[in-house]
């Protein structure tokens, strides 16, 4: 085609990124697919038609590995111009998979990203040691539960926080799904919460911490966050599958707020759940969550109320706390139907670098809930 | 558990939402999972330590409707009371689905929102009719192409721009992975291009519009509108699988701008795609994207370079024009492999209140773009 005749795109630094796909079918049906991939995610032109030069092999995704993994399934590395992205992690996310999300059998395993590109997130501001400074926590595993149910009062979830707190617990975060309601206004409900922490601080001598859930309106997270902070909170709450997770980011890099930052995964099962699953728990859970600024990421564990394979759970933490260039290490945070006789066996699994979430489990184990956290506390190691 | 004897929920108007979802499994299973998913999506607590009453009986979901739909599939509908969601679509999210996107077998089909939580919500500004009347095309199927492929310069891309308005292109829009990169700036892209539109609309005498794309960082998107809306595009790009749908609805809402939104798929097929979708393309395309105040959202079509069913393509269609309140219909704009060929039969699919959105195939058409547009536009009827 005429128009697109000795294009060259000035400036391309020849630095690359790599992404790592599992693409599923047979072997031909792979290489269509990692063709197909390639193209799809960048210059989404008819291939006949992009003549041999810049835009045919820089700009767009060359395929630079293929190889088999199990049964019908292919390792596929693809590289991308860092141009591509330029400085946004949303545009970050249209390369990785936009489109391609349509294609059967493609899944995003992992992110290379060069320091170049790193370089552009400022990433978690705490992690894991920001955060054990902050609870005055050194060495084992934290405790973090979500007030609940949604349907109390600011006034009964403060008491409920307060009685945890009491107890010892490292995090208290809202629930999920408790943002901002008529019968539970999130400025109130927030700053009776800060103070039912502090007030049990006073008389533990601990740090515990309030996550204030600020899922809400595009126009109004960063609001609610400056809220919180300026009530006394000590954390922040985000669902980044619904409020997007550039969102978190903006929270994660705003130096007025200066707080850690958790993620919580309310319809990320979208993503990562399922044999169809388009992002693995590695890149979902770990590195798209400590791009986007989180210091934990709370996802849902395996043997718990959901179906999660044990590897799902190895692959996050995994994700949150191998290396990544300048981006710090963060907590691995499982949840979702843990209770004290599973403890012992996550403390295997995950070691000492791990946020524990206990919800029903810690009310389901007796009436008193100040001291089902000391009793779940002993179990941290 | 003493903490939730005697709960009151302050006034709950008794009025509720109602969620349709498919239930994959056995009967017994799809029974299991809709009292798991009723309370999951609200209390999210134990259900033994509730006691009878508002938690229990009104602010968990309640179960209205089981019926087997084909093998294996159950169409269970769960209402949930309007105070849940209070007024904010992110919240509405989270108690559609959030954390049941674990589950296994769980699809939204369709919500059914009752005037009182519809009037939350503005919707789309413009709508079919709406849209209509700016483009000045009063009754045929619309035309949209994207500007591409990724690596041009504003200048080229704002020629290519010229060459498809000047055969009578209805929308043009930036193509979703071109943001604001370095060989491509945004400003600089977006005056280019509405210079090249209103010079060949001087010439023409047509009304085109150019869609600026701004899916961008959380605290950027209000911002890059606003210079689009200045410089005088004249409608806006959004992806909200990547940006968050609120983003898209907080454009929508304001007035500075006053400008049709196009919502664009990329990164949807996590939601929506494969056997194990999480979301109808009714609900997903149609009814989320009008509560976003989408005025036209585009979506893979059958029979392109995407596995997608013609049954997706026309529920996508349903959702976007069924009545739904005082919420306007809007355009499917089904795209992704169309070509001359496949026109006819679109037509008859769709009917007239359809965008046609061509990229590749209209480029693939010949190395005339002006007269590639004219031979597609002899086609609308």
């Amino acid at each position: 085609m005429t128009l697109l005749q000795n294009i060259t795109v000035p400036n391309l630094s020849g630095e690359r990124f790599r992404v790592r796909y599992h693409l599923t079918g047979t072997e031909d049906e792979a290489r269509a697919n990692a063709e197909h991939l390639r193209n799809e995610q960048t210059v989404e032109f008819p291939a006949n038609l992009l003549p041999k030069g810049d835009l045919s092999e820089r700009i767009a995704g060359q395929v630079e590995g293929f190889s088999p993994v199990a049964g019908g399934v292919f390792a596929v590395t693809i590289s991308y111009a860092v141009e591509t992205v330029g400085a946004e992690l949303t545009q970050l996310m249209n390369v990785v998979l936009s489109n391609g999300s349509f294609m059967s059998g493609v899944r995003v395993e992992r992110l290379d990203l060069p320091d170049s590109l790193l370089s552009v997130f400022r990433g978690p501001r705490f992690g894991i040691e920001g955060l054990r400074e902050l609870l005055g926590v050194p060495d084992r595993q934290l405790l973090c539960t979500p007030i609940k149910p949604m349907g109390l009062s600011p006034e009964q979830l403060a008491d409920m926080t307060y009685r945890l707190a009491l107890g010892g617990m490292d995090l208290i975060k809202d629930d999920h799904g408790i943002t901002n309601l008529p019968f539970c206004p999130f400025e109130e409900r927030v700053q009776r919460c800060v103070e039912a922490v502090a007030r049990a601080n006073r008389e533990t001598g601990l740090q515990c911490l309030y996550a204030a859930n600020v899922t809400a309106p595009a126009h109004l997270v960063l609001a609610r966050a400056l809220f919180a902070k300026n009530a006394g909170a000590g954390a922040l709450l985000i669902c980044p599958a619904t409020t997007g997770f550039d969102a978190a980011r903006q929270l994660a890099d705003d130096d007025r707020l200066n707080l850690p930052i958790i993620g919580h995964p309310a319809g990320g099962g979208n993503f990562v759940s399922g044999s169809e699953a388009r992002y693995s728990h590695y890149a979902f859970f770990g590195q798209l969550h400590r791009l986007a600024g989180a210091d934990a990421v709370i996802y849902m564990n395996y043997g718990g109320r959901f179906p999660i394979s044990e590897q799902d759970g190895l692959d996050a933490k995994g994700g949150c706390r191998d290396p990544m260039g300048h981006l710090k290490p963060i907590f691995p945070a499982p949840g979702g139907g843990m209770t004290l006789k599973s403890i012992p066996e996550l403390r295997e699994v995950y070691g000492s670098e791990a946020v524990f979430v206990v919800g029903g489990g810690l009310h389901q184990h007796g009436p008193d809930l100040t001291a089902n956290v000391r009793e779940f506390l002993k179990l941290m190691g």
